[in-house]
């Protein structure tokens, strides 16, 4: 491992330091890292170069207290006394599905939009890596206070995609994410709590017995450092994390003007499968799920495990087998997906639409293969549109050698 | 009234002969009908003059015991005691919606496609014109074995619609259709019970009591002469006439391989509202509905009576003026709907293609409009497209005089 550059350890804790100067997704500094490398952007920005006012403002804020530097060793340290990690995009097990968010525009409809783009570090609890976790992963979200009907089908669910092997992702919350993640762990399947604050102090306290569990024998995960606090707004932001890095999200419960107007607008976005259980029209906490059909041609109505598999199924065959490498993982991509991972240039980028073209098949289709193959590593969604990834490159280079 | 031809008596008799000799919706009948009238057509069947096998045991296994013009008579005389009255197409008071069963093609996926043509004749108990009921007109329909859950909702519903002034028409059975009518009563509105058997002995027993209270202040209606019986097949036949005469109709509650699917497609196929209400997915009572909602994308859910006005509303207010004479009618048109009426040919037909390119208007706007058009009676869909209605063609021909 060199000494600077991605990867390194002066990367990993520029990207702590960013992440601590700036609350993560921040459209600006995502943009300056992916232009001049993390430690570069953190030089500039300590250095009071930044031509956006709000960010220059919470950076001098933060900067006050001391080094950002400083603040990133001691999480550091303080992390692995915890026995957590930091995950960075170089990292072998950085979740691919999350650098979708890079794409995500939501200037029209969505609230919140100067905050979604990818994560720059993870931090993690558990000893599954990350990426591998969330190859057949699921969301399943929804109320706080949910009800009894609520839980009963959160737990048939969960219970039924941990059967199947599939990771269950949820927030950590009170009601709906308590027995999602509560109904995996009992079927002695996986999850990952993907929490709005330390991974040192998950919150709510009252799920602390459900958290250790789940850092023993799944994930905890977060993008905020150790000791941070779970602020309001965190869990919108947090949101975005959840809908990029599984293969679609269900909501079970939610009240009318809820959360989850937005997590399954950016669902919909990001061309995960966006699922909603429905319920009494006499509940209040059907109301949101409710209006979500009603609002979004694209959410499909679920009412059990089946129709959850057929929505995220096709993905599920594909990723069965465990694929890392380039070949190995274009070994077993169908026969559209390799059609249109052949269509991508190996230098640039392609729009969907050119994709189409060039291999022949609907836009529809070429944007649902995308997913897959972003899914499996393979591909990368950039600003300015579709590039290989380096292990897709690297197979594409080495044919006959197997990619290390 | 000349003493053949439509409206007449002979008229009148034929089509009740008629109905007794073949099931109603009878394509093949219903095609001599329109070529050559009632009349011929009852002299060429009980002539023997039937190219098709089928039809032709039937006539015969019918004309047995006696000939059908007598049959007619009996049951004509029987309703007058009754104080029922059979109305034709010829009479003012026809509702336009059924002809639009005319249109109607169900051999993809739709199990009976051999009953689907407009009814000949409706026999009625109840003192309100026909078309006037349907006007303004929405289906509350679903299962028998309604659950309190989906009893709630029906009575929630139809009171709300019946306030609304909306005509709640349903098939009288038990459960979700008893509701509908039940609380349509309770709030003064109007109901109306279509039937599957004779007015004279309405189906099942056990709602005679609400029967009564419908004959005396909403209609009960049926295709079927008075005596016919609730035999099984006569339901999926009846129930072409609910979809098409209404507005729209919501299934509130329906198990799993119901009716239900084929009624809603015959609704999406005659371009009405198709409304379902969802319910708890451990509900056996919402499987059905469940279904509705995954596998037809014309589907609308609705969880009360606000969302059910937002898919009939804009057709309930041009339609709020009751709107007679071709002159009246046309004037309380909006723009849109008046380009699509001035598009179509003063005689002749029209596809609505060669409408959306007249009018300048997109193909779906057209059809959507023509719904109207042909609730309000402007125009009448036949085989080979839309025609003007007789209403409409007068009040071309006279612009200065207020039609009869």
């Amino acid at each position: 491992m060199s000494s600077s550059g991605p990867g390194s350890d002066a990367d990993r804790m520029a990207r702590v330091a960013l992440t601590y100067l700036a609350e993560p997704g921040n459209r600006v500094v995502w943009q300056l890292v992916r232009a001049y490398g993390a430690e570069q952007t953190l030089e500039r920005l300590m250095g009071g170069d930044i031509a956006e006012a709000a960010l220059r403002t919470a950076v001098a804020v933060r900067s006050g207290p001391g080094d950002p530097r400083r603040v990133a060793e001691v999480a550091l340290r303080r992390a692995e006394r915890l026995g957590a990690r930091v995950v960075v995009p170089a990292d072998a097990e950085w979740p691919g599905g999350v650098e979708a968010l890079a794409m995500l525009e939501l200037d029209a409809g969505g609230r919140i939009n100067r905050d979604v783009r990818p994560p720059l570090c993870l931090w993690v609890r558990g000893s599954r890596p990350l990426g591998d976790a969330f190859e057949r992963s699921v969301a399943v979200v929804g109320a706080r206070a949910a009800t009894p009907y609520g839980q009963h089908v959160t737990t048939d669910l969960a219970y039924g995609l941990a059967e199947q092997e599939w990771t269950v992702v949820s927030g950590g919350a009170f009601g709906i994410d308590a027995a999602a993640h509560r109904s995996a762990l009992a079927a002695g399947g996986f999850t990952v709590a993907v929490l709005a604050c330390g991974v040192d102090r998950p919150y709510p306290m009252g799920n602390s017995g459900l958290f250790e569990q789940i850092a023993e024998s799944g994930l905890l995960m977060s993008e905020w450092l150790p000791g941070a606090e779970p602020l309001r707004h965190r869990f919108l932001i947090r949101n975005r994390v959840i809908a990029a890095a599984t293969a679609g999200t269900v909501v079970v419960e939610a009240a009318a003007r809820s959360g989850a107007v937005q997590t399954m607008s950016r669902v919909v976005a990001l061309n995960r499968r966006a699922m909603v259980v429905p319920g009494p029209v006499t509940s209040a906490m059907s109301v949101g799920c409710h209006e979500l059909l009603r609002r979004f041609p694209e959410t499909r109505l679920v009412t059990n495990v089946a129709h959850v598999l057929d929505e995220v199924g096709r993905i599920g065959e594909y990723l069965a087998e465990p694929a890392r490498g380039g070949d190995h993982a274009r070994d077993g991509l169908d026969e559209e997906s390799a059609l249109v991972l052949e269509a991508v240039p190996h230098h640039g980028t392609a729009g969907p639409e050119q994709l189409a073209a060039r291999s022949g098949l609907g836009l529809r289709t070429v944007l649902r293969r995308l997913s897959l193959l972003e899914l499996k590593g393979l591909i990368v969604r950039r600003e300015d549109g579709i590039a290989l990834a380096a292990l897709a490159r690297a197979a594409v280079a080495r044919t006959d050698v197997p990619p290390g």
